[in-house]
Formats: C-alpha cells, structure tokens, sequence
C-alpha cells in the first residue's frame, strides 16, 4: 500500500473528517484541479474580476482580504456567489500569529469578520499551541479547517529544521482542526496524510526583488504538494481572458504533475 | 560606563536616529512613564474610553485594530486627537507574518491603512529578512519604526534559542527601521542598544486559559524591559475611573523599576 499523498485524492478522503478537508478533496476530484489562484489585488473590482476569471480552474481562491482598499460586505457576498457560480472554496491567508486571546477576536471579530466566509485559514506555530486553541474555539463550530505554517518560500525564513518538526507536532495534537500545512515538500510520517499546500509556484521565474523564490508545479507536487498555490503567475496577466488562459495552463500542469506522482508510485 | 540600557532614557537618544524611536524616547521622559496600554477590545466606543482614561499614564497605545467591528476612518482621527491631548504615540500590533511583497500591501493598503497613522508596528522574522526590506519601504519615508517579535510571552513558543539569535541579527542589519524587540529579556550585545517592549505584565494573575504567562512589572524591567505592555490587568477594570488608576498604578510601578534599575546600575 502506497503512503497516503500517493493515492488518489478520493480516496485520501477516508482520512479527514474535518468537513473543510473534506470539501476540498471533493472539489479537487470533481474538477480535477488541485490549483489555488492567490489574489492579491487591492480593489474589490480587481478581486472579483481575477476570481471571475481564474473561478473555472481552481479548487482553491486565496485571498489577502486586508489589502482591499475599498472592502465591503458586498465584497463577500460576490465571492460567496462566485464560489457557488465556479465551484471552489476560499482560503483567507492571514497568517495568525498572536496569542491565543489575541487571535480568537481577529478571527471571529472587527470588519472582516473571517471565520464567517473563509473555509481555510493559516496560522504560524511560533506563538505555541495556544494559538491553535483559540482559532479552533471559533473556527471548528463553523467547519472551518486551519493551515499551519511549517515551511515558508521566502530566502533567509527561520521555518526550518526544529521549527519546522515542532510544528508538525503541533498539528498532529489538533488533528480535528489542522488539516495540513503550508509547506514546499511532504511533512509527517509516511503513514500520516496532512494536505501539503505550497506557494511560491510561478512557470519561468526565479523569484522577485523582496526574496521570494519560485518554483515549477512539476516541482512541488514531485516533492509532495497537494494543492499548488499560483499568484502573480496568473493575477499578474494582462486581460482578464489572458488571466483565464493561464489559470487553465497551471492547472492542467498541476493535474499532470498529479496523475504523474499516482503512476510513479503504482510502478 | 553602564551598558547603554541601564543609561536614562533621555541619555539613550544619542543611540537612535529612527523619528518614531526618539519620539518615544522623549515622550517616556517627559511623561516619567514606561507604560504601554495594550487595547484588545473590539467596539470604536470602548477604545476610545479606555485610550481616554489611560492616556496621560502612558507612554504608547497598543491597538489592534483588526478586532474593532465598527472601525472607520473617524475612529482614527479620534485616536490622532488623543494621541495629541495625552502625548502618548501609537503602536498598531499587527505582527506581520508574509513575505516582502505581501507585507508591503498589508501595510500600505487596505481599509485600516496601518503606515498612515501607526507609529510602530511589529513583525514576525519568520519569513526572512524580506519582510523587513518590504515594510521598510513603506514605513521609513514615512518616519516609522520596526519592532521585531525575537520572543513571545506564550506558553510553547518557538521564538527562542537560535530563532531569537537570528531574529536579533536581523535587526542588526536594519538599524535604522528595526528600532528594538518584543521580548522578554534584554537581547543583542551589551554595547549595543535596542528598545525592548515586553508584553504579558500583569499583577497578581499568572495566565490564561489560552497559554499566555504573566510577569510583574518589576521582574520584566529588571530583566531588561524599557517599555512594560499590560492589557487586560488595565482595560478589564469596570468602570473609565477605575482604568484610569489602574493604569496610574502600573505607570508608577514601571518608572519605580525604572528607577530601581538606574541604582542597582550606579552602584
């Protein structure tokens, strides 16, 4: 029997009860994409223009909701009715990383009001498990899931090595709630089945001025992700059908690289 | 010659050339208060009571204003205007947690607009130095400053041991941003000087159901502690006048340890 990240993305479903978990392994089957666009526009025009056009490729919309400048609750409402047009779920890239008082009132609290419309959410492991706790005493009520973040794709990040192998315990004390990690290669025992989200995925790039390096979809599901995280890729386009047609190229090479890591591992 | 920390803090302007550092500095003297009022509460109304009763105690607010439900752009104007009646500076608590490129529009943009009103905000060094550069050049054209998190006061954090090194020597190499540390202790070289703020100072309680730890005032300025942050030990008295003596108790508390700490260093 295979490790569980070598099976099919249906049948890894045995593995979650976490009903977010369970939503996007569904998703990713049914449209056999395991693609996340990152949206990281600041107009809500510009939001709902990339989300309209990438929504038909993804499993997975990220979002970075605090750098709308014009943000509203009508925002919401739109990405609520384009998840249900374009059948994909939505992952607000927070990062959390404040204690666990702290981080129950940012999720749950002020105009944003995350945990309401966001199926993910990710936090760091630096302020310890508490953090954990808190986003679970709002989030699990609601069936959200949570991401940790074990590794990170800038140059120089201290998520490595000890870090990294603490957060992962971490996780695996709040299994119900965190469902995986952001993470540029497979975590856990070969016998664990975490989702592995990675960023930092662009085709023909080498990484932007502020330390951000890239890397293929070939690349990262090799090595282990289940989900490739794409922004500037496609949202950097010109045109909304140039940002459509691209979209659609990461996911066909996603899904490639998928049905490519199944045939290896049956050889 | 003491080591520059255990100098008055008028002498220590010497040491920085960050605008938002040396206003601090002036403002603790002038003030006699090393008092930082932590505000975690999450309607436009209470934070400006309580900013209001424990203005002329402090030296610096702590907001987080991603927690305010009702938040609008007059709520910052208010707290400009108190900020000016009580002479006390403004520190959002954003900890920013991304890479270069995202911390960027996080901090630029946005409904909350942080780098226009804030004059410190903070930083997790996980991500690598990129974030730095990335907040940098927002925050330095604008006279912020940057405080980094090199520990944290919750129970199982990883910000220790070779992360709160490396978090240090990040900081070392943007000195003139990265004006000092969250943290618990005195950090860096004896000869050099860096603002530590440290949070989690409470008297009489000893933690959270959630993980957070408490230390007295005196404990954490003996330590190091050139600003004390308390939260819930001020803001979660009944009543605007009993914030207000509380806050007056802990301001008379910290300077006390202050003093303590400038004899302890002469003698």
């Amino acid at each position: 029997m295979p490790a569980p990240y070598l099976q099919s993305y249906e049948s890894r479903l045995a593995n979650y009860n976490n009903p977010a978990a369970r939503a996007l392994l569904e998703c990713i089957a049914r449209k056999q994409s395991n693609l996340c666009v990152s949206v990281d526009v600041s107009t809500k025009a510009k939001v709902l223009e990339v989300v309209d056009a990438v929504g038909p490729s993804v499993c997975l919309i990220k979002t970075h909701i605090d750098i709308v400048e014009d943000f509203d609750a009508d925002l919401l409402d739109q990405l609520e009715q384009l998840s249900k047009k374009h059948d994909f779920l939505i992952f607000e890239d927070r990062k959390f990383a404040d204690i666990g008082n702290t981080v129950v009132l940012q999720y749950s609290k002020g105009v944003h009001q995350i945990a309401s419309w966001s199926h993910f959410t990710n936090a760091h492991s630096v302020p310890g498990p508490g953090i954990i706790a808190g986003l679970a005493s709002v989030g699990l009520p609601l069936g959200r899931g949570l991401l940790l973040l074990a590794e990170m794709s800038s140059e120089g990040t201290l998520a490595k090595g000890e870090y990294t192998e603490a957060t992962v315990q971490m996780a695996r004390e709040s299994r119900g709630f965190v469902v995986g990690f952001i993470a540029q290669q497979r975590l856990g025992r070969a016998d664990e089945d975490f989702l592995i989200l990675t960023p930092g995925v662009q085709l023909g790039s080498a990484g932007d001025s502020l330390g951000q390096q890239y890397n293929t979809p070939a690349a990262v599901v090799g090595k282990g992700a289940d989900v490739i995280i794409v922004g500037r890729g496609v949202y950097g386009k010109a045109g909304k059908e140039a940002v459509r047609e691209e979209a659609e190229r990461y996911k066909k090479e996603g899904w490639a690289a998928y049905e490519q890591r199944m045939k290896a591992a049956q050889a």
